[in-house]
Order: structure tokens, then sequence, then C-alpha cells
């Protein structure tokens, strides 16, 4: 019936004008693209953002720095309007020490481990915390082992992301669970500490952090992250020796939450000045390698899409607006706050763009939104094939404008290769060396081009 | 007419049986993925290939290694049969001296230049040469200047690969004729020496060599590549200071010819042992770098398809052979003997695949061939879609394969994404490290599965 429905849509958008898009489209997205890879800044400015910045975990001095940057930036590009919006975020910082390692149960032989203290955990302190080791592959073990197996223990939560997936993302969403509820739940059972494998896609010694839930009045037991390689090694010396002893010393503590921005620019639209097109990425990372495609890129991909149809000249219709949200991956709070910004300003979004897959070469774009918009939305496809990118799926827009649904909000993720995201994905080796020039400034044109055609068609 | 006629063709493909594809082909395709994806072994041999052996220029130590090496990972592989076809190649040495440098007309300036002597050139020997620039944007430009503005001078064809080109095969084969004829060229009209600019997407500092253009009995002047951005400066000085000299010295040289070998490994076809299919790469490399995507990483393509088969317990109707060429770079001497020797044998090849465009993420494949079988490949494309792989566009095979054409033998290229190829492509940075290993692996399973399907259902 859907499918009925679509096609009807589709034959209709084929045979209708304006909404059709023609040669003028042809050559506006031509010139886009050629813009980009010709002129495109994204590169040279992820460059600033992961060499002179750094890391920007919200809260840090460098996300400061960050968003004072990233502000001064868009003001040099003369975009219409650029502003902060306040928001409040939860600091959680690091600290000096972390480390783990294996004791057999013989006291024989010591094993380090390559590991990161889970975002948002609470650490063990000075002195850390040793005992025996449950592994579980998948959070049921948990109410079938029961408290009387793994009070007083530390919980192993060995449950590898599927590498056969090609697509990655669901690789890691069908996985991410035993990080973020993994520490909270296996606490519930009495657990003193909770080791998670690494989520990634590899094989190898990275290990990779991210957020974990937490609540001020029953925070989890501390939590680390092995990588995927000392996890094997862990489950392998656990069946040989079940005596097996971990110890692991973290220093990591939530402070008091603290005033961060989402950082906004915008320029006017000439017609519709009061529907507003959101482009936008999150500008803080994790505290580790330089958050180069995670999400670095996506910051630079929305602002390079304001930058590239100014350069080119192009009036928008609608106000098009770059958001570059603080905290998403420790909290959430730039979108959540955007949304309800966004509500009291009575702002009518027409749609909202997230570029958080990394800077890899552009494969599509992923809609949530209505039928309408994705027939509209699929009849524009056909304009991106010469550039290699053939997705346009129904799917999730993006974590930061995920809030803006219930504002009726079309929301649109962008949908880059994602083979390599995963290997970088939150950890140390997520640096500026593994972006791509071309693919990245690509990708801004993908962005580009979809915002332009939102601005002139609509979605509805 | 040719798209009625194709369309014909494309519906007659879909009604028909036993040529449509159907579920047990995707059950298939996906246990080939799935095996490539958990226990690929293309990313470990490209490593030994890589650090182990290193580059592996056609006639070198290095050559020689490849092909013992390869052979034996066929045996150890079990196929039915392995071994090796002689092919008499060029051997060229780059020598240990090369250097390049501008003075400025004043002698005030003197500038390093990045560079490299192009392959097949017989360099400057002791002493260099030295001499007045004069730039030219064009082989054509030549003409027009003629031997009285050339004579005695040094030529710099100053081309650059158009960045803005999506597709950057097509922006290579725009330009790579600087480099092949514009030695040979420029000194028809007296150059004494001749510069080009390096065929790269990137505007950096890293020289690319390849082929230049060579007869024993007339060879051209000798010849070099600069860095993108060197030649950028040289132009600019040029402008400001035309009596800007040039010097560079290079002792490259050609030697006799030698044995080298093409590596042959093969599974017997149950139905139709005597009808053969093809996968291949190119086992010499450039003599800088690893030959890692140039084409290591098509040679642990082919031999995985073979390897993946034989593991999933395949027998093919047809003979699967894999084949190994020597001497792409500098002569393609192995891909003619081996369609010499194919015509010898009176062996008809139904279809030849070549990987040579690089380890990156599968985007498709091209296919030069009949209307008929394009139309049964077109047919077989939704079963690629799931793994995001949808280009199935008529075109070139391959280099190595290309001589198989006039036996009537369906060519097809392997097509992954080409955003970075170029980047890497024959410089001392097309190494290793560069390869991403899922990237890689999915590459031989595309190929493997495009291999199972002709292998099920012909061509005709």
């Amino acid at each position: 019936m859907r499918l009925r429905l679509l096609s009807t849509l589709f034959i209709f958008q084929l045979l209708s004008q304006p909404m059709l898009a023609g040669n003028d489209d042809s050559l506006m997205i031509s010139n886009i693209f050629n813009y980009a890879l010709v002129n495109g800044a994204c590169y040279q400015n992820l460059e600033y953002m992961c060499y002179t910045i750094g890391p920007r975990l919200s809260g840090s001095n460098a996300s400061e720095e960050a968003i004072r940057w990233t502000r001064e930036l868009m003001e040099s590009y003369d975009f219409d309007r650029v502003y902060l919006q306040e928001v409040m975020v939860p600091v959680w910082e690091r600290g000096q020490v972390e480390v783990a390692c294996l004791f057999t149960s013989d006291g024989s032989r010591k094993l380090q481990l390559n590991m990161t203290a889970l975002g948002n955990n609470v650490g063990t302190g000075p002195g850390g915390i040793q005992g025996k080791v449950v592994e579980i592959k998948d959070l049921e073990e948990l109410e079938i082992l029961g408290r009387e197996h793994i009070e007083g223990n530390i919980v192993f939560i060995n449950k590898p992301m599927d590498p056969g997936q090609v697509n990655t993302s669901r690789a890691y969403s069908h996985t991410a669970g035993i990080r973020y509820r993994g520490p909270e739940q296996a606490s519930r059972y009495g657990a003193t500490g909770v080791v998670v494998r690494s989520l990634t896609t590899r094989l190898d010694d990275v290990p990779h952090t991210g957020s974990t839930s937490y609540s001020i009045e029953d925070p989890p037991a501390p939590s680390i992250a092995i990588s995927t390689r000392d996890a094997d090694r862990l489950s392998e010396l656990l069946r040989e020796d079940p005596g097996t002893q971990l110890f692991f010393e973290t220093h990591s503590r939530m402070l008091e939450d603290k005033v961060s921005y989402n950082v906004i620019g915008e320029i006017k639209g000439t017609t519709y000045p009061d529907e507003y097109i959101v482009v936008g990425g999150h500008l803080d990372s994790w505290d580790v390698g330089h958050g180069a495609h995670d999400d670095g890129a996506g910051c630079m991909h929305a602002v390079e899409a304001l930058r590239i149809l100014k350069s080119l000249d192009y009036k928008p219709k609608r106000t098009i607006r770059v958001v570059l949200f603080t905290n998403e991956e420790n909290g959430l709070r730039g979108g959540r706050s955007y949304a309800e910004f966004v509500a009291e300003k009575g702002e009518k979004h027409i749609a909202a763009i997230e570029s958080d897959s990394g800077g890899f070469t552009p494969r599509g774009f992923s809609m949530d939104g209505t039928d309408e918009a994705y027939a509209i939305f699929l009849g524009w496809a056909p304009l991106f094939y010469h550039y290699r990118i053939n997705e346009f799926i129904k799917g999730g827009g993006g974590a930061d404008i995920g809030p803006l649904k219930k504002h009726g909000t079309t929301l649109i993720g962008f949908r880059p290769d994602s083979q390599r995201y995963f290997k970088y994905h939150h950890s140390a080796e997520d640096t500026f060396d593994k972006v791509d020039e071309r693919e990245l400034e690509m990708g801004a044109a993908a962005i580009t081009s979809l915002v332009y055609l939102i601005d002139r068609y609509g979605l509805d």
C-alpha cells in the first residue's frame, strides 16, 4: 500500500512543475561540486580544528576555543548573522591515570590491557579495583546468571560488532547497548566493575571510548573498554584459567555542569525568511584523537554548505542555518536545547540535515519524514547519480537534530561510505591524517546540493 | 535504438530461466561477502607483499621474489593447477641519483624540487643537464612554438589533472598523455630535457612517476616529473623571471630484456572445463612506495576470489583462472604474452576481470563486451545493491586483459571508489598503511560474486 502511494507520488513528481528538478538544477549542482573540489575550504578548516584546537569534549577549554573559532570563522565568511546559544553541559574529566591488567590465578603472569575509561563514568579512584571476571556475551545473560554469580565480581561484556555487516552503522547500533546500558545494568546485580569489548569492526589493539549511562543518584560501577584483541585474549584466558583476576584503576569524574554554546550562523531567506533549513554537526568530540571524522568533518561540512552557496552568489528563498551542536557525545544537551529554543521562538523548521558519520565519500542520505517528503526527495535522486551518490533511503537523521522531530521537521542524515568509520570512532585513531581531502569536500558538495534543492522546492 | 534493444533484452532477462538470478544467488553472494569480511586473507597477504617483498618493478629481484611467493601462496591454497608463463620483459633501473633544482636568472636563488625520473627514461648521467625552461600547458603548444623556441631548452609540460572531475580515472586519462607522449614529442622539437607536472588530483609535494614512451633507436630526452606544488611554483617563477634555469640529473637506464613470468593458478571447471574465466591484476609495480593499491590490491583480490570459492566448496562449471600479469607498468608484456598464449592453445576465454584501480570500497564494474553480455550483466546488478555496489556501466576492462578483446573475450574492470587513488598512484605514498582492511576484502567479495555469476550463467 505504501509502495503504491509512493509510486503514485513519484509519478506525480516526475510530471509536475516546478517541483521537477531540471537542467538548471543539474548546472547548479555541477557548479557546487566543482567549487567544492577546486576551492573547498573544509579540509584546511578541519586541519586547524584538529591540530590547533584538538579534541574538544564539551566543557573543556578546547571546546570553548572551538566555539570561539567557529564563530569567528563564520563571521569571516560574512554570513548574515552569527551567534551563540547558551547550553548547560555536563563536564566529565578522564583524569591522568587509567590502567588495566590481568593476573593469572597463580599470580605467575601479568598482562597489560589496551583500555580507555568510558565517558561519564566515575572512576575507581587511587588504588583501583581488582576481582574475578564474569564473562557474558550479551546483556540478557545478566538476568540468567543473577546476583549470586555477579555480585562482587567484574563483569566482562564481550559482544563483538558483526564484521560481516556491510552497513557498519547497523552493526554498531546492534552492539552499542553493551557500552551505554551495560555498566548500569551490571551494577544492579552487584558488579564492582565493568569491562566492555570495544565497539569497532576491527580486530586490533585500539580501545574505543564512548558514553555510558549515568545518574547522580545511582552511579554505575566504574567501567572501561578494552581493545578487541585484548577482549579475545581475555576470553581465551578465562576459558583456560577461570580464576583470572582483573585490575583496573581510573581517575575519571563528573564535575559541575557548565555553560557551553551551540554556534549558529545563517543566511536570511529572500522569500520565506521564517522558514528554516538547518544543516549541522556536533562541535564537541571525545577527548582522545582529534575528533576528525567524529565530528569535526560534519561541522566543517555544515559551515561549508553556507560558504559555497554564498560564494556561488545563491540567494536562498528560505533561511539557511548552520548549527554546530555542543555536547552530543556525553549528554546531547546541545540538540535538546536547540529544539527548545526553536519551540520557544516558534520557528518553522522545514528540514534539518546532520552530518555525523564521518568525512568519507558521500553515498547518499537517509530521511525521517512523511511519505510526501520522501517522494520529493526520491525525485531529486537522479541529480546526484553523476556524483556516484545513489542511496536515498528512509532512515534516521542524527542524534542532535532528533529532538526537532516532534516539531514536524523532516530529518535527514548524511550517509558517507561507512567502511572505515568504526575503525577510528571514539578512539585515539580519529585524527586528521585519516581524512581524505577530496572525500571530505565531496561530502560538503553533496550536502550543499541537497540544501539547495530543499530551499528551491520545499518538501511538501 | 540501442536503448530499445537493451530494454528488450533486459525484460527477456528478467523473465527467463535459469538466467534469472534468484534467491540461491543472493544466499551465495551473502556467504561470499560474509566470508570475505570475517575470514578474508587479502589484507594479511598484501601486508606480506608490501612489507616483506616491497616494490617489484618487472625484472627486479623483488619482482622475482613476488613471482615465487604468489606461486607458493596459490599452491598452499591447493588450487588445481599453479604454474608460470614465461615472458621477456624490459628492465629499467632508476639509478642512485636523481635531483632537480631551479636557479633564478641572476643566480641569487636556488630552489630544490620534489621530483622523480619517469619510467623507461634514460637519464642525463653524471653532470646532469641545465637550461632555460619553456612552459607549455598542453602538447599542442609544441607545434605552435616550433623548433625555434624549443631547441636546446627544457620543456615544462604543466597540464593539471582536473580536480573538479568526480571520476578521477577520467581526469587521469585526459592528462596522462603529457607523461607518456610528452617527452618523445618535445624531443622531436629539440628539447634537451622534459619536466612534467605530476599526475595527481592533489596539490602537494609528492612526485608521481609512470611510463614514458621509449624507443631504442630514438630515445627521448631525459624526463622527470615534479610535484604539483613545485609545478605551480615553477610556473609562477617563470612569469616573474623568464630566465629561470632548471638543472636536473638522473642516472636511470634501460638494461637488456630479461625473463619474467605471469603467475597462473586455476580451478578446473566441472561441466565446461575448456571455457575459462580469468580474474587478474598485475604483479609488477613501480619502484617507489609498496605498489599497495597499484596493484598489490588487485593481485590479492584475484587470488582471494579463487580461495573464497574453494573455501565455500563451490565447484565451478567453467575453469576459473587467476592471472597475475608481469610488466604492466612499463611494457605490458605480461598482458600481451598472455593473449598470445591463449591464442596458441586455442583456449576459449568467455570473460576476463581485472582489478587495477586500487583496494577501495567496491562501487561496481565496467564492461567491454556485446550488448547481450551487457544486458545479462545488468540483470545481475540488483544482487549487488545490498552491498552498496551499483555501478554497472559500459567501459574499459583493464590494460592487461585488453589484448584478449580480439579473441572475443568479454572484458570487465573492477571499479572501486576512485577519490583516493591518484593521491597514491605511482608515488612513494602508495604504501600498505593506505589500504583499509574492510574496503580491500569487500573488493574481493564483489569480484568473487561476479565470477560466480559468470560461471553459473555464462554471458551469452
